[in-house]
């Protein structure tokens, strides 16, 4: 029985983590500091030990809700200060190579930051091993899993399988969860999974000659184009990870380096010298676009046994760079509600269930609107004179007028609440513009008189 | 080679159906006359053999689109005379006892016809014996497949695996389909399922003392109640299949006999002396509330090799009775693309996945809405004024005014054009209402100078 601060005399509890990525890493974090004994189970070899897997992206976008929960488990200095590239604006492409930045933030210039997928995932998984009531188990693959008895079969490297059981299993194995096809099994449970008819890329920006950045680092860089676009994400090595979202179909047109380089002249012509062309054609045709699916489910837990939680609960596309942001956000509230039901499953895994969902649902639809803003929108003049409306607004009334990009990205206001401000934001700028309409009218009205 | 009537030469195809139930018996038969192999792959027992199994729905409502596909395959005339039970409006019992009906088709009096699943499945299956082309395997349970290669694998009796492959694979195996799991494997599949919070528990009115029905036959019995409902379907054998609609919660709370009754006695009386308080009493403990699920998923198919349809497609609500009519319908169009096609599956299977889906779509949002409309707007004098003006506007131009449930029910017009037609309509009463209302103000400001 171990005695916890809070004078609670509490039972140790034996917690399974499947899966050893960003999220599950984090988890082990937290739960180890709760002084429970924690095995992380991860299919993929130790990633401190592997060079990148390709196809996966290289580099998040890391925002509050993220940095809340790094600074809870005390390694949000060292990801800020030692590795994070601050962005503090988009810097839109147009089409002749001539580029102008819309601030994330013009108020107090807060920024989102370029992290390394691979190095915080090392480093999370680093900072367990300061934890004894801490083990990592690598090529642990989950086979099969009893979720009401708490017990798994994991595919080991010999090939032999081994039995574990645990007090509580935390999924945290992605969007293609094993924990949550298991969970699929549950009587009464809602899923869905839906792919965008959009693929990706990933192509790259080299450092320069003198190992330097081939643009201005401090941002991202969007190369908007309609139906389509391209993202840049700096790199610590000066490189970009460059991502061509576009729809399946136009990337099958694309068959041959001509219509390649025909493609890249007419869309993104300042992009061929810095990435040069010969590395755009060996990239653009070594890999196959990957497609995108949002995943939405509910309820997250099976009694007191199992749960999930980040891409396995709710994966989400990567519109808003709110998908590892909003699975650090799981973290936290979870650590929140051990503390609030000492550590009590049965209630703790409910209320997750119950309060999780709403939000995890709001920022799903988020991200799939922001890929219409992001390729299109932002070019319009609608898209912005209604930021500059916002902005004016939020700088002079910070407090009441917060747009919604900054609730989401700045803040821990809860996702459905940023999408319930905005609906009232949209009636208000209707409001008053219609007022500021009627009381033109009436006042010419009058004045000709 | 099988030379076949339209002149084509066409290879006989190997057609293996997983799923001997309504919906994959017909497709069987449909697939028979066209002169390919079927084999049937059931993992039940024969149903000709075996008692009801409990906790399925023993009727179901029989209309157009079903009548449709069993004149193709030679039934109608022997389901619709010989067994089916004509129900030609609802009959709405107030909490008081009292009823009145509501016509389901005021002009020309057609109806739906109760038909009992057990005897309509028997009837399927006996049909197929007339087929040399037709084999049945029962208790045959599919363990997996390669869709892509058209391979399976089958749990059998004698719990060996049996392995078999076939030219097209056709998963007609309900709500919870093997074949459509393994389709999910498929890069791109979208899918969901979503569970109401309601169950349903089926009870029984049995004949009376003559052996005669305890209620007027030729109508589907409701009890609306607001926020669940009752209702009734009359049995050949003068008996009536009566099943509670109600939220699981509301369920939980009657948890004696005393509160059954109590129950009843307040929101049912009248059912009680015609179901009879002991069997209402065993049949209510006896069993437990089962869920209702509604599945979308797209695409259907599998490259040229696998495709799934009925409930394995597209499982409804019950709530519109269209649940085997839409499986029925899928039939009768894969039929019509195989004969456009000529019998070309990789042609046929997409032209499927690419038109049919927008219809099961529509019918599934129609059932989760008609279970409002059932259980609470039907009492409503808004729902009464708006049927009493369709019913005139039917009577009146037949062919231009077609009301939604009439469309749905007794045409065989696409599910989703039956939306679009009830938008329209929608649109014309407003301007109708608005015209009316500005003609009479304008009338009396006119006449009263």
């Amino acid at each position: 029985m171990a005695q916890l601060q809070n004078g609670h005399s509490k039972k140790q509890l034996d917690i399974a983590i499947v899966g050893g990525g960003l999220v599950g890493s984090l988890e082990a974090l937290y739960m180890a500091k709760r002084g429970h004994r924690v095995h992380i189970f991860e299919y993929r070899e130790d990633i401190r030990k592997t060079p990148l897997a390709r196809g996966r992206s290289i580099n998040l976008a890391l925002s509050v809700r993220g940095r809340t929960a790094l600074r809870d488990v005390g390694l949000e200095e060292q990801m800020i200060q030692n590795h994070g590239i601050p962005m503090r604006a988009r810097m839109i492409h147009r089409l002749d190579g001539s580029t102008y930045a819309i601030p994330y933030d013009a108020r107090t210039n807060q920024c989102i930051y370029s992290v390394g997928r691979n190095y915080l995932n090392g480093l999370l998984l680093q900072e367990s091993e300061k934890y004894e009531n801490v083990e990592r188990h690598f090529n642990h693959k989950l086979v099969d899993a009893n979720l009401r008895k708490g017990s798994m079969k994991f595919e080991t490297p010999g090939k032999e399988n081994i039995d574990v059981t645990a007090d509580l299993i935390i999924g945290a194995d992605g969007a293609f969860s094993a924990v949550r096809k298991c969970m699929m099994k549950q009587p009464l449970f809602d899923y869905s999974q839906k792919y965008i008819e959009h693929g990706y890329l990933e192509l790259c920006i080299p450092a320069d000659e003198s190992g330097g950045f081939q643009m201005p680092p401090n941002y991202l860089h969007i190369w908007p184009r309609g139906n389509f676009m391209m993202i840049a994400l700096p790199n610590q090595d000066c490189s970009w990870t460059v991502t061509l979202f576009m729809p399946f179909t136009n990337f099958k047109t694309i068959d041959s380096e001509e219509k390649l380089l025909g493609f890249f002249e007419k869309y993104f012509p300042d992009s061929i010298p810095l990435i040069g062309k010969e590395k755009l054609i060996e990239d653009f045709f070594g890999g196959s676009p990957s497609p995108l699916v949002a995943v939405k489910c509910r309820p997250y837990h099976v009694e007191d046994r199992a749960l999930i939680i980040g891409d396995a609960a709710h994966a989400v596309v990567p519109f808003y760079g709110q998908g590892m942001n909003a699975g650090f956000e799981d973290c936290t509230l979870l650590d929140k509600l051990f503390q609030k039901h000492h550590d009590s499953l049965a209630e703790i895994l409910e209320e997750f269930s119950l309060t999780r969902w709403e939000d995890t649902h709001a920022i799903s639809d988020l991200a799939m609107y922001n890929y219409v803003e992001m390729r299109d929108l932002v070019t319009r003049p609608s898209y912005r004179l209604r930021k500059a409306m916002d902005d004016f607004l939020f700088w002079l009334a910070p407090n009441f007028w917060v747009p919604l990009y900054n609730s989401v990205t700045f803040s821990t206001m809860p996702y459905s609440q940023c999408v319930k401000n905005r609906e009232w934001q949209d009636k208000m700028l209707t409001y008053f513009i219609i007022s500021a309409m009627s009381s033109a009218l009436l006042g010419y009205f009058v004045m000709s008189r």
